[in-house]
């Protein structure tokens, strides 16, 4: 149900030809009220991609009456051809739906470095606004996909109102956030202020705590539209974990389709002395390219996880540490611990404990394993 | 000629049984004087294996009267009783030849979490000291090797003295310092302060500018020792400069020999505002496994370049960050600049200049491809 399951949205996906193999490439979600409030995240990376620098722009105004989107390519590093690109897309999107350019988000996925065939892509947006729907959420979906292998969509419906949305993403996934773009739509009748808590708030313990390859990208956008349509205003902290619900979901969807994976990896970093020190310790085990290779060999190398542990500035003491790996714990005191053998390595999830024993503080990462596959898509697809 | 080019030291390398394939698997490097002076530097990772507390503490004295070290076992997260092995191992050296304990370093390399097979080592001990000789640094650096495919020796002649040295190391490698065991000696005339500042010297700008992988070892060793033999003290400048010459030869070797890699990469930062962030910058492009697999497709990919080099804090505008690759500026003020398809991939030797324009100040970084061999090696190997 995607971006239409809340109401007050409608969406739309098509081919515009920006994708050579003729698959869906443009996305257009559009709110129609009867309030506008938006929120924005978007990637850290100081290398940022036109309609990153644009859509930051539109999010100061806390109001956002259509985000349109393409897959196809990223408009990253495009110099000042890319951004006028994406002000003519934003141009064009307001034109066609009677609003202003300043209200229109804009995102874009897949190449870095190459320009967008605004050829193809402004008569895209006129298709697009004319397959409008109030079910066009899993078309909308669909399109925005790169090297995924599945459209992401998530929903959770409270008491007469509900949190909707998509996601792609599969490879360059790191925080701050991974190579994703994701648009969240409700319609629960609240204020851009409140939509920009809720939203930091639930990414900052999902979406920037998937981390499939250490890669960070230059389009990271995640954007949560209110409608108001319900006509029901909600508490905040039923919202903010309605919100962190939907994220939560499309980031283990994420992970669950990283490029080449094999294994879904949940680090839990626990007794850490601060949350930061668990999300350090966490990352850093994330990230170690031995152990991820490891987990894909089906073994337990608990060894990777210390060496990886031992380059943070976490609080803790070496011969305290321990390490449990799909429930046996493979290091105690950091040494030897139960028998490695009695590790069932056998499925796709693979959850792995580090226990810092220095406070009360956890974090929990989800990364996946270092593949051939995972390479071979790499060194073949230019991105 | 290894550790034993360099007058007053005697070598061996041995089977002594510690690696069930009965390849060789212990070496001794014994400096029989008239000086004993030495210098270390370690591992910065926090989980440090028991041979590496246990150098620590001999390097303290600037004395070193000889170095074990054995192949087949890293000793590392192996508790009390590891440490109890590393010490019984260097009595069991100081015995033999009539020495202090503590003049006697250790170093091990292997698997993670496994106590050695003692029964094995000590006699091979006895074995490898009735061995020793002048001209026994090739077997030593033999015997040191695990994933490596070739040893790696290195050997700088001056005008009456030399700096020679042998070296290990194939995968984990990164800063501070790479998996690698290294010893390197001279017959210069020096005391342990003058080895200490030069080593220190040399490691900063050679290994530890070498990044494999981005993984950082338990049980990273450089260790120089001088014999005073040739009588010679030369000037700190021409001595400091050998001893770099010989760790960069050695660094270099390590980064060609690197498990599963089919491309060399040496990724140069220029016109950065200072050093730190030149080789931030640096480390941040060579570990960023997407550009990894696109050399390794020998795809000139600048746009993952740029997105490394913007994770980063350094100084910088990304509209006015160049990139060459092996020659060809395929990105000229944060966008596309000449054609990638003029861009040289075949060799095995890849170049990439990263250049900042922000000052003056530069770094080179050393790394390799990601490949499915790398995935192979360390998924079905155990370390």
């Amino acid at each position: 149900m995607s971006v239409t399951a809340a109401k007050g949205f409608q969406a739309a996906g098509i081919a515009a030809g920006i994708k050579e193999n003729g698959n869906p490439d443009l996305a257009l979600v559009v709110n129609t009220g009867p309030r506008r409030a938006a929120a924005g995240v978007f990637t850290s990376n100081r290398v940022k991609a036109a309609p990153v620098l644009w859509s930051e722009q539109v999010l100061k105004s806390g109001q956002v009456s259509a985000v349109v989107l393409n897959s196809g390519g990223a408009n990253a590093c495009t110099g000042p051809k890319g951004f006028q690109d994406t002000h003519a897309t934003a141009e064009k999107v307001a034109e066609v739906l009677g609003r202003g350019a300043i209200e229109v988000a804009v995102c874009s996925t897949g190449l870095i470095g190459v320009l967008l065939p605004m050829d193809k892509l402004l008569p895209g947006v006129e298709t697009a606004a004319a397959q409008l729907s109030e079910h066009g959420g899993e078309k909308a979906a669909i399109a925005i996909k790169t090297t995924d292998t599945v459209h992401k969509t998530s929903v959770v419906t409270k008491d007469g109102w509900t949190v909707g949305g998509m996601a792609k993403g599969a490879g360059m996934l790191a925080p701050g956030l991974a190579t994703m773009l994701v648009v969240l739509t409700t319609d629960a009748d609240l204020d851009s202020e409140t939509l920009d808590k809720a939203l930091r708030a639930a990414t900052k313990v999902t979406f920037d705590r998937v981390d499939s390859d250490g890669c960070m990208s230059t389009n990271d956008t995640v954007l949560l539209l209110a409608s108001g349509a319900s006509g029901i205003a909600p508490g905040y902290d039923e919202f903010a974990e309605a919100v962190r619900e939907v994220c939560a979901d499309l980031g283990r969807q994420l992970i669950g389709d990283a490029e080449g994976a094999s294994k879904d990896i949940k680090v839990e970093v626990i007794n850490a002395a601060t949350e930061e020190d668990a999300v350090e310790v966490g990352r850093s085990i994330a990230r170690n390219n031995l152990l991820k290779c490891a987990i894909h060999g089906e073994d337990p190398n608990w060894g990777r996880v210390l060496s990886a542990i031992g380059t943070t500035r976490a609080a803790f003491e070496p011969d305290q540490l321990n390490v449990a790996i799909n429930g046996v714990w493979v290091c105690k005191n950091g040494s030897v611990g139960e028998d490695r053998e009695l590790v069932d390595m056998r499925y796709r999830e693979v959850h792995i404990v580090a226990d810092l024993a220095a406070g009360a503080e956890t974090a929990t990462i989800w990364t996946n394993d270092l593949t051939a596959d995972y390479v071979h898509e790499n060194s073949a697809y230019s991105s």
